[in-house]
């Protein structure tokens, strides 16, 4: 499965990273690094260090630093810490530096290098994808897949994390959003609202630091602190897998269900941010969902399968790594 | 229980207009018209007549003709029928004037005239309760309670009929319903992902215009092209109770379910007319949803207990109007 892994570490990013970097099947084509969960030098440098320590042998291209038409995001470092990795130190000294191409432009020649058979896994920003397309508008036809994680599209009482209906990824980024949805290409959309369900507990993290190897025990320690924030905030002991359950819906469809229809992002006003799905079969007056590409959005999930199947892949990696 | 019933019919309207002269303990003040389900000349002579018609004793006052900003919706004569009442003849040559007052005057009026006693039952734009708050901000603190029909809040798949996210009523004024719901006064919305769970079955018609004397017959003649439309778009044999379950609300509070918490109605873009709700405990970054009076928004309904409600209501009154 040829994956270009468009990212923005991020912990939870982080935590995707070491499942691709884990699953026997991921070949991944190349890192391509956005604003989002920090700016984009710090999202690339994590991008480069997370690689070195986990051991993935992966080329990194930055890409965008602000979205195509609104001011960069106020940084939140009360969510990834100040480094975008739980501020534990690990990046102290670190430097290396990304590949000379810019991200939308290799996203481009890869699909085009392989054509049918890339799938794009975005979990930041839309931004470098929205450029690809304007770059190379042909590439629509030619990716096996879009996956992203970003929105909200079931029908559970969680619609948002930065307003009521908007989620982080796509209020960074509404236009490059609602450009990747409206797109003639395949995307297939994982939300904040069953994203939400997919809580890796504190001791199912625990029990990772101890069969995950360095893996396991590294996303432990970086995420004391986003875990800190859900017990304040939300009121349980864990966190979120937001990245990492579109990360496993690439691999294992099957643990979610889905709903289609023409998809759009709102650019502005105080929905602004907010992904709203016309089902396909729904009748309306003529409006701005016609004539759209039926794109599929998740509704449910089996969170079960998508905790087990996280830890399960980490630890399998870890102990092959340790009997070789 | 002093109600202004606040309408523009409207077929639904009319069943909700018949509950209402049903109930022995509704005092109906005043009906204020609006437009709507069709102009408001035609919604004030339709209202005009349904008192008439159902034996109630109450004066008409004539309100907004167009939204507080917007141009003037697109009649829409294959959900009501060119004449607002099913286009059955009912209205050929009926002829009728409304009292001289205006109905946001009106409104404002029996508010002080009855202070705290008030309850303002809205089931089409909320036009005339805009204006009368601003021709008298004072009444917000005069008002026992504001039952509106419109939105939709709940977790299920139904969150418009204008457009994906946009409910009739309030995409009809969204400026009128932004004002309403921030208003200092208790609002408790009924929206239309409950009331479409509030099916009234063919059968169930027809059971009522035995037993509902004229008005039960009546109600049965109008709403067989109501009925088409379900039939045709949403495939079922029946009609959803929209303003009816309002109606209900206002007597049986306790066959609904409620979230809490402040609601904006989107006033342009894509999403014109969404009622979003922020409920009260989430958290978010500074935004449209702070410092809001928290109104009361209905999320799950017992639809066999409002089905039960409407027809037994009707039913009673016929059986003891045919015993006197």
């Amino acid at each position: 499965m040829k994956i270009i892994f468009d990212t923005d570490p991020g912990i939870d990013d982080a935590m995707a990273l070491a499942y691709l970097g884990a699953h026997p099947q991921a070949e991944l084509l190349a890192l391509t690094t956005v604003f989002g969960n920090g700016g984009v030098d710090i999202t690339t440098r994590n991008a480069l260090y997370l690689t070195q320590r986990f051991g993935i042998s992966v080329p990194v291209y930055k890409g965008a630093h602000t979205p195509l038409h609104l001011p960069a995001p106020t940084p939140a470092p009360h969510v990834h810490g100040y480094d975008g990795l739980g501020d534990i130190g690990a990046l102290q000294g670190f430097a290396a530096e990304a590949e000379a191409t810019s991200a939308p432009v290799r996203i481009v020649e890869l699909i085009r290098e392989y054509p049918g058979e890339v799938t794009l896994l975005a979990v930041g920003p839309l931004t470098n994808l929205a450029l690809a397309l304007e770059l190379d508008p042909g590439i629509t036809g030619l990716v096996k897949e879009v996956v992203i994680m970003g929105g909200a599209f079931g029908w559970g009482p969680r619609r948002g994390n930065v307003s009521p209906v908007a989620e982080a990824n796509i209020i960074n980024d509404p236009h490059a959003a609602d450009r990747v949805f409206t797109a003639p290409w395949p995307v297939r959309a994982i939300g904040l609202d069953v994203t939400t369900q997919c809580i890796f507990s504190t001791a199912a993290a625990q029990a990772l630091a101890e069969t995950g190897g360095d893996t396991g025990k590294f996303l432990f320690d970086i995420s004391r602190g986003y875990e800190k924030l859900y017990r304040e905030r939300d009121g349980f002991a864990g966190c979120a897998l937001h990245d990492v359950a579109a990360a496993i819906a690439v691999f294992e469809p099957q643990l979610f269900d889905y709903a289609k229809g023409g998809v759009r992002a709102v650019c502005d006003g105080i929905a602004l941010g907010q992904t709203i799905l016309k089902q396909d079969g729904l009748l309306f007056p003529p409006g701005a969902w016609d004539n759209l590409p039926s794109q599929t959005v998740c509704i449910a999930v089996d969170a079960e399968g998508v905790l087990g199947t996280y830890a399960r892949t980490i630890s399998d990696k870890a102990q092959l790594k340790k009997a070789s």
